[in-house]
């Protein structure tokens, strides 16, 4: 197959956003949320006003920005937060009122923040979850579970997106992840500018194209009788089933011969060949000579063996047509998780703020904006109370970046799409500062200034 | 709550295992590995008799030894591998005559391998797939994906255990992982040691004790009617709600006076006090000594704060009863994925490998065992042709790894639980060479010998 976004699965991505998670997300929780619920009852602080804020305390590995993804997902959790009656019969170390409790428990407060596809940089207040601290405080860990993991994603690999330089990359690090994890995994990537998946499932529940090639296996399989290898055997066969536009994996056994047998099998009008392994940057230099000499002027040469952001940066000046990338997307790229917190903010209209050392937070219910040059460029994010007056930038175009996403419990409908999110995100990254997009270890790529706390 | 087993749930686990993934498995998998079959059941090779091998090509960040974990969930995965009909409606790359097959799609051939708990070396034949091309390739995505995820967790954890020395740990991680890797990071954990764990869905499915302290959110919902801090407050209504065996959380404020409140409020007798933030070794050593002052000599000292296996050993003479893992524990403590591969090894009785660089594979279903001088220590992994005579070892104890998994498509009934395998790899660590248990870089603690090919 091409590699690029074929075959695209035609469904309607929000029905089926949580095949496997539509049953009750409400056990995907610590325990101790149950039993701060119940001590909350009982001494009849659980009805307090309160506010819980999703930050980030810094970008991982010292880089300098952040992706948010997950938003959607938290939605559709919150939604679906509701306790079975089978669940609620394990619950033996919680009273009966605090079960009677969780049993009609529906979130019924509001959530603001990021969308998807937003940047984000230390202290931006993710999202805002207001409500009674009964109802705020149960939805701690599925919260963060769904922003940590598809953030971590999302942001690694908006850096390979950028190192690839417009060449496309797909997605096909599932076998590295946890079978669930691999589904939003792919998600994340697509929304970060991956061009497909090699998931089928993310295709099915997300609408992502699905792509792929062939596995060493199957050239491996095709075996004369005496056991001997039998490349072009291989290659014929995939070309009969899949078509001249599929992409054949020549480096089972020797390459140059593997790119010969390739050419003499499928002719000049090949779509592409794959290389796994050994020095990408050599190879694809002779490869690609390799295939001009036999005439096959436009056989793609796609790559794949473990690449991250920094070594397909290193690729950029080779004849590389297509990237895959599995491991490192999938698991952030050295940062596995985005290392978001949930923070209790405010209560009762009083900010509240922990002191803990190099753990300290600043109280109060916030909102955020990004100030821009008319250039277009951004300059900071301005972190203000939540009740205040939008501040004032003359000459400056100010992005508001906290929108409301959740009303009385209620999903508000006007979320970006995940191909809007995702190009959404293009547009933001374009707008950061030039030296904001280097891989290199750094400050954050815009600062964030709180104002009026 | 006590940091310990507490209020084990009483279920059945196995009855539970795919709770959520009891739909359909089958669409997690790699859009290649059913084009690869289109191709094979047209040129006919399908049918083929094939072995493919699950082993690691190496041990991540040069440990000493890996953990098996995952096993049964492969089992249960290969099990739920059917396709459903809305799956099948969305297969419009592929012809009639291979989503008929896919229709009719069960797995009917063997798996042989390394039971949960085991440990595993670089090329140990963790799994051994049998049956025709067609029903193996397709399994490659989910096997790997489950193998991955939980071996990285279970081996990382393993590491914990040994640093902290016959000390409860407790896993927490859930909010730093994906929601359902969370859950079966948390089984992974369990299985290599831990004592509890904060999911809980990880106890509904798994059996595995919950338990759990309370947040710095429970302590700053605490303010006076003037909004000012009032941590005695919130120490009692816990004390009241979860009872004097509970574990109070000091670090909000300031920690001498949080001990001084807790004791204050709850006496000598509180189960334990919870420090989350700065330098662990130092605190403690203080925070003992004030306990011990108070006259509060049974209360335990329970901390937790970005801790993995490093940190942990660094804290071995300190006064700390429990720790608290998260980050570190689900994400694999720097190797979130445990790299293991899916190879065809054999076609129609004939051993193929490929010849990649780098990615070299040795042809063949195998077998392995382990010899163990009198004394019990292991020597060396033995990896020896699946239908060849166990090799004989005179004067040495020799242990079976390969067993019967899967057979004619049946899981065999004599699965060890998820206890018993926390049990056999608890006897297992210790049969390692001394050094073998260290946390340092160096060589695999046994290494890995093919006998017969």
């Amino acid at each position: 197959m091409r590699c690029g976004p074929v075959n695209l699965v035609p469904i309607s991505p929000r029905d089926r956003i949580n095949t496997v998670t539509s049953s009750s997300t409400a056990f995907l929780t610590d325990k101790y949320e149950l039993t701060m619920l119940e001590a909350a009852l009982r001494d009849s602080t659980a009805d307090r006003q309160c506010t819980f804020e999703v930050f980030a305390r810094k970008l991982p590995n010292e880089r300098r920005y952040g992706v948010v993804a997950g938003t959607e997902r938290v939605l559709e959790a919150v939604r679906h937060y509701v306790f079975t009656e089978e669940q609620l019969a394990t619950l033996d170390f919680l009273q009966e009122s605090t079960i009677e409790y969780l049993r009609r428990f529906r979130f019924s407060g509001h959530i603001d923040g990021y969308r998807e596809g937003e940047l984000y940089f230390p202290y931006s207040p993710l999202l805002t979850v207001r409500g009674s601290f009964a109802e705020c405080v149960v939805l701690e860990t599925v919260i963060l579970s769904i922003m940590n993991a598809d953030s971590a994603v999302a942001s690694a690999a908006a850096r390979m997106v950028t190192a690839a330089d417009g060449r496309p990359i797909m997605e096909m690090g599932s076998r590295r992840t946890h079978e669930y994890s691999a589904v939003t995994a792919s998600r994340a990537a697509y929304l970060a500018g991956f061009q497909a998946t090699s998931n089928m499932e993310a295709s099915f529940r997300y609408g992502i194209p699905a792509s792929g090639t062939s596995a060493h296996a199957w050239t491996l399989l095709h075996v004369n009788e005496k056991g001997e290898p039998d490349e072009k055997a291989a290659f014929k066969a995939q070309v009969e089933a899949l078509g001249i536009g599929t992409t054949l994996l020549v480096d089972t056994y020797d390459i140059s011969q593997g790119v010969r047998n390739a050419i003499e099998v499928a002719g000049t009008e090949l779509g592409g060949v794959r290389i796994d392994s050994g020095d990408l940057g050599a190879i694809t230099r002779r490869v690609r000579a390799q295939l001009d000499e036999l005439g096959a002027y436009n056989t793609k040469i796609v790559v794949s063996s473990d690449l991250d952001e920094f070594t397909i940066a290193g690729l950029r000046g080779d004849p590389i047509d297509c990237f895959g990338v599995g491991t490192s997307v999938v698991t952030g790229s050295g940062a596995p998780t985005a290392h978001m917190v949930y923070k209790l903010v405010e209560v009762n209209g009083h900010p509240v703020a922990k002191r803990s050392r190099g753990k300290a937070t600043t109280g109060g219910t916030k909102k955020a904006l990004r100030t821009h040059r008319a250039s277009g460029t951004a300059i900071e994010e301005i972190v203000y109370p939540f009740t205040a007056p939008r501040p004032d930038f003359p000459h400056l175009h100010c992005l508001e970046l906290t929108h409301p996403l959740i009303r009385d419990g209620e999903i508000v409908s006007d979320q970006p799409s995940l191909s809007e999110a995702r190009e959404y995100l293009a547009q933001q990254l374009v707008s950061l500062p030039w030296e904001g997009l280097a891989l290199s270890r750094d400050e954050p790529a815009i600062s964030t200034r709180f104002l009026g706390f």
